[in-house]
């Protein structure tokens, strides 16, 4: 009931990465090559990643716009390579909770970028939001906050 | 910052279905072609749906597990198919907020199934939650909570 | 980015309840004094608990009906209970994510009562859904997602 | 199933205040009584607004920290208020869905500071999202995301 007190000291310097995007993109080739090249790290900073979906026919919905499932796939990798880039490849972080708002219509046949940072990154549990927009418009198309869970260290 | 006062006096009642499975099945195979072969629905009533993922290779995760966007499309998907057996083939439902928590592995290779109702069809909103179990399997897999703009009606 | 594997095998067999009624109430009184007179118990089983928000003056809007907040502690104090009853009172669950879905206005001047579940109780997260109606009516008024950090056990 | 497509032509410019911050705080004492006291309207912008909780000890749990339904009804008064501001006094909002993660505890006995933004402000329906920390403190304590349904013009 009472507010959660799992504090990251960590957390209140500039953080530092323990990868940078070739890392982040051959770990995600290699661990999740199925899904690997709809993914594009434009950007990768201590305090955030931005993130293309490189939209194909195969991400559409009827009327050229990017499907929610992808959306949230988007999201999703956006916040996991942002906890990779602070712990390093030993991290399997899993997904506990997604929360997406949908507000607007994806532009037709353009690449949607997120734009992700991490907010808490404690021992147990990383929370992230992301803020969705298709390339050419700055109306943001989805938001959505994510959780993980951190698994303990192996010593 | 007032609880919502858009109320639906037809709930009250049992309600009546507008579709059935056969027609629900054609509508999903016909809008939704990129789909729709990998969802069957179960059972049909007036207060629940019972979706199921036909699991293959392609939803899967390394590991055997179904990915988190197909836990989450299967999620939409029930809730959607809910939303038209109520109000018919005319309404077009946009998904305006999603949330899912993920509680446990699936099961590898194994059907997902959903079971999901409709808490509230209003005017302009409804409401569903969805819980999702693998086949031979009692515990939830993952919860969702999904909310739906009702477009008005065209005269 | 995989769902989460931190699996509860106690949670397969019928759980025991570690507290009774009358020893949550009595947890309660002495731990959250402040709002202890608010709730009532007022069924308790393993699976899931009833508990009522004794609804009085302070607790309402203008028009009469209970305000968000008091929706929302609502929840949480009917998923603390529930963890409590399973895990005892040394476990200080802390409150990580709250969904709540507000779908009608709450009868004027009337109890709140809330049916909880735990949908998952493991090592390190708990999540739990509850729903919410008035007194006198069996309309959902509101739903909500609860999930909690459980501390580690000090040995 | 598709994305939402209730757009809003007017959000692309600049937009323009229908209320400042006097006529928010008289808004607020006469139509929130109850809760008034309790708020205080740091900034005001077109694109924000940064919305104070005067910590007293009524809000407070065991510890001294701000209690979870307390910093719920901050971010709720903060997007209200974010609405109202757009919109003018006539617009009666009704919040529909919250999702808040709480990440850090509040330090105890600092007044708790709500920064919110809208991310959609459509005909029926308005997203926003909060960032919440303590005052003398850089680190979010909370996040929300909260939606409201935005009653149809009388006219």
């Amino acid at each position: 009931m009472n507010p959660s007190t799992d504090d990251l000291t960590a957390h209140n310097a500039t953080p530092s990465l323990a990868m940078d995007i070739p890392a982040l993109t051959e770990f995600l080739v290699r661990e999740f090559p199925q899904v690997a090249a709809d993914f594009h790290i434009d950007t990768l900073e201590p305090e955030h990643i931005v993130v293309r979906l490189l939209v194909g026919e195969r991400h559409l919905r009827p009327g050229g716009t990017v499907s929610g499932p992808n959306m949230f796939a988007l999201a999703d990798v956006a916040i996991y390579l942002a906890i990779l880039s602070r712990l390093g490849p030993v991290a399997l972080a899993v997904t506990t909770s997604a929360h997406v708002d949908f507000m607007r219509k994806p532009a037709a046949h353009a690449d949607l970028i997120a734009t992700a940072r991490l907010l808490k990154l404690g021992r147990n549990l990383a929370v992230g939001d992301v803020l969705m927009h298709s390339e050419g418009s700055s109306e943001p198309v989805a938001r959505a906050s994510m959780t993980y869970a951190i698994p303990p260290k192996r010593d």
